[in-house]
């Protein structure tokens, strides 16, 4: 599918209702109720439509998430629409942009989820796109019945077996399988689903386990990767190595677009793009920060050890162990305390931050795009709808400048956006 | 809540992609695609909420419903959207119309449907409903596992738990219990929903269930319950009967507004409205009508006994009791031939048929309605658009010059519309 025309990067919009930074809902400019206000989710649908973005992306997980630390009401997006519904709505107030939504392979049924996705797909014209993830909370499996947490590898080995029947079934197979039908381990599905085949093939499968077994699943069946790093060479390695698997199930590494989440504070002047961010640090509190820490390292008790001490040594855990890796190895490489790591990580949520202006942050971007460590970018506004308006108005018109990025939408579907082969 | 004013009834639009008439989609005004067609969904949500109804109506079934019968190419909705995405759509194309959509207590998860439900509650603005089932087919359970249909009065069991824990979790408890969670036969949740209370209170729940189990478990639980019956007796039957349950579960009789199914032809002249009916009827191929009536029957094998001779001796069955008995009543009552019973409910799927002009339509739901067998209506157009334009047209000025329905939505929410306490 690689033409002529120069390389171009990927962008996704990834909404988060009041934003992606922590304290975002402690902002001066922050709408506290944007996670239940479909008009402004609609509001940031179009903006990122008129940006010639490929998608809004949209997570998900089926819990009071920092119900555990007491600090519900604390952060950013403690409520919120479930994602499915949401995107169904924005599918009928936009024309163009992806819609892409995270649902969990511990607390669905296949042949359910290929038939909501599917349906999504057909309503949106081809646009639908599923973010498969596993579920490493243990708030949310407290709310589907007392089996408790899967370990890790059940877990995926589940979510295989999973987007085997899921994607089979967009390929209009019977029970998702080759013959008539799926008998396996964890699902067993007869029937064909009862819609005709996407108007795109089949939805676009997106993913983003980072740890090893997470990273063959993706390897084998994924279309787009969602991925944290906060280095170059983080991101550089993980590209190489994700890339290089896929030669393994006969693919070429141009059927997976690797799209690192980034996390832009972007004004006029540097000057000015460093004093808000210099706000929003300042508004995270020390608890909050410390809860957030935890949960990415799924210990329960880090408020135990000194605030302003190093980070404790940690037993292995059957959570996220990829985004654990990662904090600790911040931790090394800077030697910061908990406090520090904390607002490091609260801030942009473990993702890759930079701040700057639109020629800066384009610069940040062309980088890593041009040396080969991204496809792209899943954009994570610190807040809503201002620094997702800041990065339309300040960053996209520089990278089209510099013919990095569309400035009309070549196609109508997501894969036609992507530049994904159609699925036979 | 009842006032001063006259009683007035409730409209429901039942949507069902080419119509409701067993043969819509062979109709030469027929738009064979319906099914997956949002523009058309769009303009039927418009014209209902144009002519006041309470609320738009979708079934569902996760699966090829016709499939056993190797049929599916032949009805009027072997393919269609997904309900909850499809009405998600509409939501933000409708500002006042409820909308309510099918989802059954078998094939999901109390948690993740009472997030759906509000999710779409609060991007509609209170007009969300939910129409509980227990999936009484075979062809579902197949895509779901290996387990099985559970038998008739185990599935109302779960739904009972099912529905207890999602009205809970509506109305802001934990777990959807009283206290701090649910941990019960068949579900374990814990938290509250992720989500702040319903613009109305709680999205309304809507059920059909005609059984003796599916009629208690309306007279706890439900706000307005769907039916089908064929004669006034019937209707009148059904109606007293579950108003006379309410009392043991602490309700009043305008607790529950009882809506059954009607499928109306109607036309300028009596002429013409008999004309069209008669040309449905002519397009409902036997093998289409015998196989429909199998199913209502929850037998395999009905084809093998003569198409011109009597319905044969039944065995009770799993599926849908009330169904079952609905025809076999019918059929004794008029002493009618499988083929002549099968056109009979092929035509209106077991529901009663009205054939005539706006005013005659009119006379029999004020009849019904008045008579006290009827709190409304949820109308089955035979085809669409056609025969729901119609009815807005030729029937919905008439009710409303008699003061039968409304001329102006009352209110915002769906509550609203249905006169229906909210919960507090």
């Amino acid at each position: 599918m690689t033409t002529t025309a120069p390389r171009q990067m990927k962008l996704g919009a990834f909404l988060w209702a009041t934003g992606h930074h922590i304290a975002a809902w402690r902002h001066p400019k922050a709408h506290v109720t944007a996670g239940i206000d479909i008009d402004h989710y609609i509001q940031l649908a179009r903006t990122a439509e008129a940006a010639k973005f490929d998608m809004v992306f949209c997570e998900d997980a089926a819990g009071l998430r920092e119900a555990n630390v007491g600090i519900a009401s604390q952060t950013s997006r403690s409520i919120g629409f479930e994602p499915i519904s949401l995107l169904s709505a924005l599918a009928a107030q936009t024309s163009r942009i992806g819609l892409v939504s995270t649902a969990s392979t511990s607390y669905n049924e296949p042949y359910g989820l290929a038939r909501t996705f599917l349906s999504l797909d057909h309503l949106s014209g081809g646009r639908a796109g599923w973010n498969l993830v596993t579920s490493a909370s243990p708030i949310e499996a407290a709310n589907f019945g007392s089996t408790g947490l899967r370990p890790h590898a059940d877990r995926y080995e589940r979510a295989r077996e999973f987007a085997e029947v899921v994607t089979g079934l967009w390929r209009g197979k019977p029970g998702g399988a080759s013959g008539s039908g799926h008998d396996g381990q964890s699902f067993s599905v007869r029937d064909a689903l009862d819609l005709p085949r996407s108007p795109q093939g089949a939805p676009v499968l997106v993913q983003a386990g980072a740890s090893e077994v997470g990273r063959d699943l993706a390897a084998r069946t994924a279309d787009v990767v969602f991925t944290a790093a906060q280095t170059f060479e983080e991101a550089k390695a993980f590209y190489d190595d994700l890339k290089g698997r896929l030669a393994a199930y006969g693919r070429e590494p141009d059927d997976i677009k690797i799209m690192p989440g980034v996390a832009p504070v972007v004004a006029e002047t540097a000057a000015q793009a460093r004093e808000k961010y210099e706000e929003l640090q300042e508004l995270i509190p020390d608890d909050v920060g410390v809860a957030l820490l935890s949960s990415y390292l799924s210990i329960s008790d880090l408020w135990r050890y000194p605030i302003d001490g190093p980070l404790p040594e940690l037993p292995p855990s059957e959570g996220m162990q990829s985004r654990q890796v990662l904090v600790i190895e911040q931790s090394r490489r800077d030697n910061l305390s908990i406090r520090q790591l904390a607002r490091h990580f609260a801030g942009a949520r473990g993702h890759w931050r930079i701040v700057g202006t639109g020629a800066q942050v384009a610069d940040e971007l062309q980088s890593r795009f041009e040396g080969g460590a991204a496809d792209g970018f899943n954009v994570m506004p610190s807040y809503f709808p201002g620094e997702l308006d800041a990065f339309a108005t300040l960053v996209v018109p520089e990278l089209q400048r510099r013919g990095l990025f569309r400035k009309e939408y070549e196609g109508r579907t997501l894969r036609d956006h992507l530049g994904l082969k159609r699925p036979s």
